[in-house]
């Protein structure tokens, strides 16, 4: 079968064998942003067409390409969910030179009732669910970071910090980015200082405003403010998402996921660092789930 | 004397009589950024002339007008400080037709060792401190929200909160903003969810994306929304800011004040609402104390 991961800034095609293993791959910087007038289909085509002239006949699709933004919307299915819930719910994609299906979404309530909702990443946890045991704490950073418990072989429940996007507004926003050398990677150095106040007293609102007052009275240089102001948002996400103590799995880019390393260890927790580039093997373990493997 | 309290976006000056009573007033919309080329002398000409020809030799400023940013810059005087420390800490300003001094900004440290400021806040304070009898916490909402402890007659120590900054960043720079009608006031409604949602269980960075959830599930609509973001911060700020049967004093407009005055009671704190239009007042309280009244 054909493995499709479809975000929103690009799209990597798999070529799977019988076994699930990656018998040949393909890229496209076309994410389902970069699709004008809704040319999904031609753009499928153009990636994955010489697979299906060599008899691929089945196509199986993660990402952003299920959203409303997408090609066709797929209903987020409710957590708790296992492989064979995903495979089960499947939507199928006009299509005519193949099969073409969907992997949903999944939605959650918390305690209290709130909605959470995932798109992409269910497919990757299924693959780390299975390196895992089956059971854990699971951290995917990102723009909108997902913490995620495995139980039972089961994507149990979820929930989703905004850090990321928050550092991005609020550095581009407010008075705290005139403080900001804005290029280049972030300073360690702040970072560590930022996750070390948030341990302190006060709230995360309160602490925000330590980049300015730091800042003017000489106390945090420029270079180190962006990096300050991060491991203020990711040390207080880590100290509310992460139990002292607990092993919290990690997998996501290089820069993100070593900057909540050091947040998370710095909230009392421990790290086990797993590879991310496992949506091929997702892909697969749903396909075998619904028979396509 | 005359009292000037010259912000970011207007100027408002102030004929006070030997017993500090307000006898004149002028406003004008030349805040500190509408100042072209630092012509801050012939502004300020513009504005008093007239009660300079009448006899006035002594003009008190307070506000942005002592930044970086403005006329001449005043240092940060170091918390405690009352009428007679911040008296003595007035900073000269050149002008041919009459004494000019400035009132300087208060800093403080916060139990681990963070710099905060305040600029303008400090004047109107030493009034609210008459009101209040010298002791007190007070809540001053803003873009920066100051919490400000009075002990003994004098400003004992403060913290800022980044709430209202941070709300707009949110709502113009990330994916929240897409949900919300921007225009019109903040629905009451919405804001009420929010605040009770800022007691539920888990952090800031997580509640900020139900705003987008609740949205996705058509829990809560788009002339809420915005009401339920600010919600969710001042709640936050709330929370962590008042303590559980306090009494918070409260100055401020009217629309702002009244939204903390919500998010404070459902904290369990009480509310005490002051005259916020006091920093003639304040400028006075200065003036004699610097023997200028």
């Amino acid at each position: 079968m054909i493995a499709v991961d479809w975000g929103t800034s690009n799209l990597r095609a798999f070529r799977l064998d019988g076994g699930g293993a990656v018998i040949d791959r393909r890229e496209s910087a076309e994410g389902i942003t970069q699709v004008a007038d809704g040319a999904f289909a031609a753009t499928l085509r153009a990636v994955v067409g010489p697979w299906l002239a060599d008899g691929e006949t089945r196509v199986l699709m993660c990402g952003m390409i299920g959203s409303r933004q997408g090609w066709v919307e797929a209903p987020y299915l409710p957590c708790p969910a296992d492989p064979a819930a995903l495979a089960g719910a499947l939507v199928a994609v006009p299509f005519d030179e193949a099969q073409v299906r969907l992997v949903p979404g999944l939605s959650a309530r918390d305690a209290d009732g709130t909605p959470e909702v995932m798109r992409g990443e269910e497919t990757k946890l299924l693959a780390l669910l299975q390196h895992m045991g089956g059971d854990g704490l699971v951290c995917l950073p990102g723009t909108h970071t997902k913490w995620v418990r495995l139980q039972g072989g089961r994507i149990a429940g979820f929930a989703t910090c905004m850090s990321g996007e928050t550092f991005g507004a609020l550095r581009d926003g407010t008075i705290l980015g005139r403080m900001m050398r804005h290029a280049g990677p972030v300073d360690p150095g702040g970072f560590d200082r930022g996750v070390a106040r948030s341990g302190e007293g006060g709230h995360l609102l309160h602490h925000l405003f330590g980049v300015r007052t730091l800042g003017l009275f000489g106390e945090l240089d420029e270079a180190e403010s962006a990096g300050y102001l991060s491991g203020l948002l990711i040390g207080h996400e880590a100290r509310a998402m992460a139990p002292r103590g607990a092993v919290v799995h990690l997998a996501g880019d290089e820069m993100l996921t070593g900057l909540y390393a050091r947040a998370i260890g710095a909230a009392g927790a421990q790290v086990a660092m797993l590879d991310e580039d496992v949506a091929a093997q997702g892909l697969a373990i749903i396909g075998r789930a619904a028979g396509w493997l």
